[in-house]
């Protein structure tokens, strides 16, 4: 996939500070390729569901995320990257050391861009399939940021 | 819909409260029934996207507690209930005050539970719904936590 | 809802005429209100699964159109409505003498509506929810036809 | 992925064969294997939406069937599969000589199993992907049909 614009990377690393729930959760970029962005989160005992794992919800955010800058860095300069929905299959426990989000570009549309995230846990050093995504995302330019 | 467990308030608040995303988010139980469980998370800057409303993964956090624990209202004592995937369409910018998650039970199911719920975003008092989930949840017995 | 277009019931009818798969199902419209569309299906014994009851694809076509023309009241003459995607949840055996998908517009939008559909299986003159579908469209106008 | 039947293929074409909505539309089983399965459905012009394309619900039927049998060649003899809910995005115009549906685990567990299926539209002799669909699969045991 072809970037229309050189910057990507810098662009998505300015969009990803402003993301302030990044930095509450301690999620870091840790790579920006054109279509493909991964995310990394650290595990906190304050990012917890019931049993101690990471909440459903957590992982989505750094999915939603992953797979959000993916679609953001084939956009030209100037356009907006919002989340029209989104699909997550839970498929294991989320427990371990980390969290490692890769989202990446199925389909790059005109208005609306396609995407597929995994999230592997990595535990004790190996890593396990522990989420999907599938989703939608839509390109706002200017002004706009409604759906 | 009828409660097998007359306490199920109780064991819906000890879960909520093991919760530990849910006090680092600053999100509160605000209603249990039977089959229906809201959950409210006031504004606060530091769960942000990038232009400033709450991040979809915020959304969806209270989200998927909220479906998760209307169907754990109706389990029995003992049994516990895991996500087993959600998907979730944003609506409006989540922007305002607080967002409030209403999750309904739309179908109990001896394994699986569909719920639905609804987020609204409280803006100058006004609520608008600005996401909404259809989401499956497991129940697990005994010590199963897999799914 | 108020439509934009007050021939919307004539438009519907048109299209759902050129839908081919409809007539080869022996689905038929039953009503069409502003925001709202119900189709229904006789049961055939060619429209089955491996147990017999209705496919889960069969389902889900009467349920995306319901929901697909749901959207189309609400659009201007000349605007084309496509499916950008949905879920669907199966949620009880869909058997019966007939299917019925009731598709509703829950988020009338610019570009994208976004619908929720029901489909209701009787039985015995008894009717129980089967099947429910969160689903996304969008509008095109003029002669754009990919999304 | 290891089949714990040896007997996979027959079992799965013995099930797609008392699925009659598959000879009605003409579809035909193209290729099984352990965890993944092909369908084919060849063009006609009672298949359609109103712009001529394959029903998104057509695209939907032949995909639910490649995912499902892709998870029931894992099965042990006698369990049944059922679909509990699917995602499917439409990507592009549904268009061509043929659609082919691949459906493949993605996650083989003991209650439930996650497929990926891809459809592509082949026009000319190419190949181009137009749905991509994200599915949960129950296995039910003995006389169980519900979910």
């Amino acid at each position: 996939m072809k970037p229309i614009d050189p910057d990507f990377r810098q662009r998505v690393t300015n969009s990803f500070k402003r993301q302030t729930i990044m930095d509450l959760l301690g999620a870091e970029l840790t790579r920006i390729d054109a279509g493909l962005v991964e995310i990394t989160l650290p595990y906190r005992s304050d990012l917890c569901q019931q049993h101690g794992f990471f909440h459903a919800g957590v992982t989505s955010t750094i999915a939603d995320s992953a797979g959000g800058y993916a679609a953001y860095t084939l956009f030209p300069p100037g356009a907006a990257v919002l989340t029209v929905e989104f699909k997550i299959n839970l498929l294991a426990p989320a427990q371990g050391e980390k969290l490692v989000a890769i989202g990446a570009v199925v389909n790059p549309g005109k208005t609306l861009t396609i995407c597929d995230v995994e999230v592997h846990a990595v535990k004790g050093g190996e890593s396990r399939l522990c989420a999907k995504m599938q989703q939608t995302l839509i390109r706002r330019d200017g002004t706009e940021i409604d759906r």
